[in-house]
């Protein structure tokens, strides 16, 4: 499946996950911690994750922030993605390991020490952490609460409900459980992430981890992930903010054939299915906006179009007011081929929405009638924001933006709108 | 004067500007009409206003918006700046005559019927708009009202009110009338601006009209516009968005001697001051940002490093929270610095706010007592964005941050903070 109509169908792909793909363990734990950072304040609760393989694997693939200030876990991760094999991934929530003194030893030490508990190898392990920048990971209780992770590792592998358990500890302020899977002949791929929750001195970080059991070599994973971000990860936009611990990690057991072109095809859907569901997770989301692209050669320029339109606070204040607000979308597109040294011939020009036309031959073609239309177009694909929690629908208001000279196929973006539920939700923790 | 500590000081600056620099003239007029776009509702109210000089100069400069999809005063003005010599700009607000049917004979044709009643060359006018795009303008009306006009220009040119009246007359959505004065000996350069009030589907657009007596060549002064523009109309940003009809306009009227250095001096700082006053203008501003990045050679990219922070969503609403959110301004640095292909060294890096150092050698700085010190410093430098009219004072949220590198001068960038009032504006029109 790849959509829900609503929450009683979102609730239905949740309970039909089935086990993780063959050959991977998974477990969980949590505890409660005073930061040194703030020392009056309640505890803070941090989950711990582990996802390993029962053995070291050949097939694994990473793609990293290109923010120029990362965290320790991507520092490591770089590295790490070089080695001949690799058997997992340690997972904290809460904080972050960015800019912290001492940052990448600690994590260092955590890995060494849950591999010493798990029996394999530490620097196997890529450390992956999300939550408050600049804070220090709490060593000492993290490295207390191991010899119960690792116990819940040793639990049945094969629980239908283990995934679910993993997507809910990875989780920060995101409002909802992110799983994907989907199944090739006896084999499955299985993605989990966490993110576009965006709450406290804390980033819209990303992070995805993609199981499978199907046997495709290490250079096909690795060449599919670079192919699945431009329609995927790379194609959501919340903020327009790139964070400092962006991780996506890939790993197979290699237990069962498939036809490479069938894997392709499949991991490659997943990763769109997850990335809608990153962008819907969005803290106080009202719609989500599909931008598509069109009519020049350069791919790039399309997706830097789609990605002006999707960041404007003009455009997405007005989405999130069920506005067909051509005017915003036309000025969008002039000022980003503007700042790009590019020209727009405007009589050439068309812009669509919800497939009605609303720009062509340089002028409007919107109606008064078409203006109340697409209102109610607005309407009906937004989720009512204030309601937290599972999304409501898999809707999309679509905006089709062509620039009419010669042109392969459309560039898609995806984005969040922009209303009071965003500002409270980045703006109000103090009060 | 350059700046303001409060409301009276504001009133008192507007109360002593004087009459226009010699040898201009200026009128207003307003009218009412049915916009065709929108049959069925109240009757839309239009200020149209006039700047002549007495006779035709030669020294005269503009610069115009980047946007490559502009309006047709844009595309008419960008042909007029390279006659040999221009008398006055014809203004109107509420439609901003950008992707309208006709839009350029129309505005031609004002033009010269403006022109016929005060006696002078049409094609001599600026035809400048703001306000709506896609809508035509009310030609029928426009024309009507413009007898009215040229008489109210045939009024006492040196009236002290005639330049209050003027800005007033090209607001929009604006919440203060916007004009900066400065003397050098006998004469002025006065300049007038609206901008960066957002509603309807409407455009932060951005119109700036200087006026001088001061007798300087005509390549000095569009030497001195283009020199301007880095640390002032070009260094703001409230949506990050470049509108489809900017519009600087510089005339002299050669009355008065001067020393070039003088008129260079006072002209940047006069544009500097205004493009403050547009920023603290954005409708709902609580915060107006001055971002200040240094320690790299490549003045570019520092305004590009600047203008990422000042345009983030997430520290834009930290900040409306008065929240020195540390975390965020690093993450938007590296976010611009890496989609860019520059590395950052982040143990050279540092960031203030407020003078506070809270970022240095790779980690937070920030003691849970300098975070209550430098909330309250972000509460000081507030205004109350739900008061709207006159701006309550001139404070400015210092930001600054080195990039550790060798570098000359400090780039700075202007932006505002971003809260519920500005979701208000411009999402809830229809409501």
């Amino acid at each position: 499946m790849s959509g829900f109509k609503n929450q009683r169908e979102y609730f239905r792909h949740l309970r039909g996950l089935g086990p993780l793909p063959e050959g991977f363990r998974a477990g969980t734990t949590s505890f409660t911690f005073m930061p040194a950072e703030r020392p009056s304040e309640e505890p803070y609760r941090m989950d711990l994750s582990a996802v390993v393989l029962d053995e070291p694997t050949d097939v694994f693939a990473g793609a990293f922030t290109r923010n120029a200030v990362p965290g320790a876990p991507i520092l490591i991760a770089r590295e790490r993605i070089g080695k001949p094999r690799m058997q997992g991934v340690l997972i904290n929530n809460r904080i972050s390991n960015v800019a912290a003194s001492g940052g990448r030893a600690t994590a260092e030490r955590l890995a060494a020490e849950a591999g010493r508990l798990l029996g394999i190898d530490g620097s196997l392990l890529f450390p992956s952490s999300t939550g408050i920048i600049g804070w220090a990971l709490p060593e000492t209780e993290m490295t207390a609460a191991l010899p119960d992770l690792a116990r819940n590792l040793g639990g049945d592998p094969r629980r239908d409900g283990l995934p679910l358990d993993i997507a809910r500890a990875i989780m920060t302020t995101d409002s909802f459980p992110k799983i994907r899977v989907r199944s090739i002949g006896a084999g499955r791929i299985m993605a989990i992430a966490k993110g576009a929750g965006m709450i406290e001195p804390n980033m819209a970080t990303m992070l995805v981890f993609i199981l499978t059991d199907l046997d495709i070599p290490r250079d096909v994973l690795r060449e599919v992930l670079v192919q699945s971000l431009d329609g995927g990860f790379n194609a959501i936009s919340v903020d327009g903010d790139q964070s400092t611990s962006d991780m996506v990690l890939a790993f197979s057991s290699r237990r069962f054939p498939v036809e490479l072109g069938d894997f392709r095809r499949e991991f490659i859907g997943l990763c769109r299915d997850l990335s809608l569901d990153i962008v819907r997770n969005g803290e106080g989301t009202g719609h989500v906006m599909e931008i598509s692209v069109s009519g020049d050669a350069d791919a790039d320029f399309l997706r830097m179009i789609g990605r002006a339109v999707g960041n404007s606070p003009l455009v997405k204040t007005a989405v999130y007011g069920n506005d067909p607000n051509v005017g915003r979308i036309l000025s969008a597109v002039g000022d980003c081929a503007g700042n790009a040294g590019r020209s727009i011939d405007s009589r050439r020009l068309t812009i669509s929405i919800g497939g009605h036309r609303v720009f062509a031959d340089g002028v409007f073609t919107i109606s008064r009638e078409t203006e109340e239309i697409l209102a109610g177009y607005l309407a009906e694909q937004s989720q009512n924001p204030r309601i937290s929690g599972y999304p409501q629908n898999d809707n999309l208001v679509k905006i089709a933006i062509d620039l009419g000279g010669e042109g392969g196929k459309a560039e898609r973006i995806y984005a969040s709108d922009l209303g009071h539920e965003y500002v409270s939700e980045n703006a109000d923790y103090r009060t």
